[in-house]
């Protein structure tokens, strides 16, 4: 009921980052995709740890196994069980935390709710539980072979693109280990990471997600709209804390007559300030949204914080952490993204006679 | 599937604004609670249209109805059917609108995606519906005697308060006809919507809401992170197109360092950037989110359009519309954090032997 | 949560027998249906109490009206709210009740449960609930022009029509009081349920019901089938005791190889055993389930019980009571049926690329 | 949405036969309970095959892997993923069926349904399935220490016992291999088996279960009845084809004076007629339900069938199959009783404030 996400391509997932392994069911998931493993293992590879200078220098395979649902390389319509064996969990690393709580982690919070602690790692809130999501939006994606779903990083700390995007050239987007596509800027966004990796501290960004070539129609009424489940999907993304969908928070200071969308012919608006989404339903423009990250909680400067029986103590992050967390999140986004467009996708057969 | 929201409390609703009446049914609220109706009615008040010189001028009773579930003055544990009754409605208010779709409005998406227009007043993706929601939320405050849901206007347009929360009288915040606390800033408002009102034209703004006495442990894994849940709410508001919580887009700026909440004793944080959620569980500090809402669509400027046949076409607003959204969407936000909160307290009863 | 029913086509409903109004809410019916209300209402008329001299002499109209969801006779798309007021609740009837358990009712276990009893004609739990259902099925058997559902009282006590399906002449069922297309039979059955009538007592009875020209393919694997799904939902019926699906118990004394429905061309099968469902999903054969019913627990002889502090105590009914449910069951057992058929049959949109 | 079962402990399932693992996740399972992994491979043996002359003679280890939600040996309240690797798949053994139809089998509807085929023992409807309900059940079990699951063989074809429940002893089920407490009805019933495997045929049988201290008040209104919810699981058993509680068939032909279960002091009952549920809701008494199965489809004999072009073609079974169903299914039959109850039981905690 809660490790779950999704209507009728539902997923289920499983898995502690120190654990021995991650993975998931997919259910309802159609028949007769011809599935590209390629493709799977290449998203995959976009968020694993360990790609370059400015990210975690864990490596881990993040190798996925399909156990069911696919037989001579289609989709069979039935369940999709896979896993991602966990092969380089240095549980030792985390012995330090044994009896402290790390400040703005969700040690404190999950030793409250179920009485016991699993310290390896974060156990089931550790960001490794993302890698099971990018499995499931490859293979959505693969449903969707005319939507294209592209994230990059917008801002990294005070470092933000200023460009619109669509002054953007949004192909560049992997050719810098930062990912963001207006070059210049991301030169700095990694300088900025570099710079703050060397100080043990941690620094936040925002993800912008632009999703093309969305039909009219998708989305649900009410608490199902295609915003709703944007954001609840986007927010369940370790560290985000902030969710816009087109004009966004800015869009609040606008009137009516210079916000509102002016049809042209054939539907298309002559701006987007809605972000492809009107009365929750997708209206055929791009959908842009944007995701706010907080600075990662583990630093490697000494912190106070209480342990378990509510004591004063000091922590020191170790370990092999990101400093910042938005670079591996690209792929996560889009992932998010394709998850939610397929499911809404399939749904929208049912919607006449 | 669709018109519904919760888990364990779970709501389902029903209404067009023009249609015979709204409600809903309430699956799941325990047996026990004796309701106190006049609270739910003031609450329903709160949010009616005609309240105040800066809101819609209709005039509607917005009476709620119980059908079932309540004997006696105490809640059965059976499922709670109830009607609000639509008294007021003018249709033909709406039948200018009849061939042509309004920008930035739902018309044109619902059309694509039904095949059916219902033109009077949005039908189902009336503001209306929120109403519905403003029972349920009612119910659910009483439910929570302890915790207090607080929420104000705390910008429209440019107009905003600089104070911080805790600078803010929260008990200010309904002594004015706008909902902000900061009653200087307050004054400025209200004249803001006057004068953008006199124009015929509409603004946006934001909602800050605050929840105080929220035990620690609420919220589940993974997709049903407290904040997942909160942003998938809020974003089901008419005209909601933003949601943080905590440090939200700002936090993205600031170094771990300085974003980290340490520990003080007892497990409170000396800072609150978090928002009270950690690992998208409650952690006992206060629970604070923003809500950004675009202006009203409706204007009363004439405006470029096209109608169902795809043809250029022009539009001008008619009838009783409000040219701020937000005063009247502060109990709105409170409801559905109530409901939110009521219905993670009650999943925590299940998560250990 | 648990007063609904269905996967796409879900409805929750509401209602106490003495209360209000009983009602519910259609989720997730497609748009662009043409509703027949008289068909509507001749199924509730089927249903409804006073309707012969062996159902229960009360009177209610049972007259639905629909709150949402249609708009100039067509479905929107929209959750569909419908209410049933309850025009002849005579309360008083059941103030003898008010201190005592009845015997094989649920008065014992609702008060158990939730700590509150409602007494009047067993709140939530009368069989007056079915009357919602029916609505709902009516609408679905709309939905499925080409599918017929055709049940039948099979038998009355130990009164049974003791002719094969295919040689009872279904379109005669309506033509008795009782139900069965077996005349000769049916009046055994109306005479045995006047003789249990007049001796104050009440008496079980089975229904058949048949659903033809279903499509190859509905249901869904595993906890979905089309046969655990028919199960839950006539389960749901009150006084429903037992459900079988073809051959059934009986067919537990077969073998193999006498049991299995050999393949004629063109996929159908030369028997049909498997009662239309062969690993849970429909085969194209007719559907064919049974669901047994005890007799009606208030009867009019004096019986030992006990009262809320469990001392002893006696009871006898009074009021306006079924001898026998299955007649009037009939039209419940039909509406369920189409239910299912009706979600799953667009499911079935979604399994394929 | 389709593969899972439950509402607060929800389960769900994948995995074909001939693939490379079975497996599932329990979500909602709550945390703190001290695992038994002896008493869950128990039940696994229990129900694999190859334990006796008169089962399938395949041999499979089923050994479940538990992959994460157990920390220490104790549950952690997060998803518990879990896999049981195929390790004995001879899929030589059903090439014969590549191109053919088996008759009563789930090939035909599954092709239909799915345009794929995957031939290999089944695939997803293969009752290897049912092993990974096993070990849910078995922690289930774990959950509720208090309550007993007792299932037995109650007839193999016409060989049944006569006994009432409360004459037989429970506790010799697993004395002989049919899994019959009556050991003189017991031998009969394996005598019969042999005989039928000999001539390389099958036969059905019925399972009865009895469940013994259940609280009063598991069951939840209307579409989620006690009764309605172990109809649903049982008949998601291959083969089943029948249910009933209490009285079942038999009950319809008594009268209500006969059939009342009246009380006795203290809320139990003189009778159980019931079956220890009325309205849907436990009453304290035993859960009595029995279980039809027919005859296993695959036979060592040649059948007449079709092919994939629809074209006549014959078929004989081959490869290691059941004769009889029943003496494995016992603790399947045990294994969904206990995920019903330990669900409802989990459930029954938010009923009242």
């Amino acid at each position: 009921m809660f490790n779950e996400f999704g209507k009728v391509i539902k997923i289920t997932t499983f898995g502690e980052s120190h654990g021995i392994a991650m993975g998931g069911i997919i259910d309802g998931f159609p028949a007769g995709l011809t599935v590209n493993f390629d493709q799977i293992q290449k998203e995959l590879d976009r968020r694993k740890p360990g790609q370059s200078k400015i990210v975690t220098q864990r490596k881990e395979e993040d190798k996925v196994e399909f156990l069911s649902g696919i037989f001579e390389g289609k989709t069979t319509g039935q369940s999709i069980g896979y896993i991602i064996k966990n092969t380089n969990q240095k549980s030792k690393d985390y012995e330090h935390n044994l009896q402290v709580f790390r400040p703005s982690h969700a040690d404190y919070t999950y030793f409250s709710k179920y009485g016991i602690r699993d310290h390896r790692g974060g156990g089931r809130t550790s960001a490794r539980e993302t890698a099971n999501w990018v499995v499931v939006g490859a293979l959505c994606k693969q449903l969707l072979p005319d939507i294209t779903f592209q994230a990059f990083v917008s801002s990294v700390g005070d470092i933000e693109t200023k460009k619109d995007i669509y002054d953007l050239d949004l192909s560049l987007t992997e050719n810098n280990i930062v990912r963001c596509p207006d070059e210049e800027v991301a030169e700095k966004m990694i300088e900025k990471i570099t710079q703050i990796k060397k100080n043990g501290d941690t620094i936040g960004g925002i993800i912008t997600c632009v999703i093309k070539n969305v039909p009219v129609g998708l989305g649900e009424p009410i608490f199902d709209k295609l915003s709703s489940r944007l954001a609840q999907a986007m927010m369940s993304i370790n560290a985000a804390k902030g969710f816009e969908i087109g004009s966004g928070f800015k869009g609040t200071r606008l009137t009516g007559s210079l916000h509102n969308d002016i049809f042209a012919e054939g539907g298309k608006t002559l701006t987007n300030h809605s972000g492809g989404i009107q009365g929750g339903i997708s209206n055929g423009m791009d959908i842009i949204c944007r995701v706010a990250f907080k600075p990662v909680a583990t630093i490697m400067k000494k912190q106070d914080t209480i342990d378990e029986n509510g004591n004063k103590a000091e922590i020191q992050g170790k370990g092999r952490h990101d400093p910042c967390v938005v670079p591996r999140a690209v792929p996560i986004v889009e992932a998010l993204a394709a998850m939610v467009i397929a499911d809404f996708s399939l749904l929208n057969k049912l919607r006449k006679i």
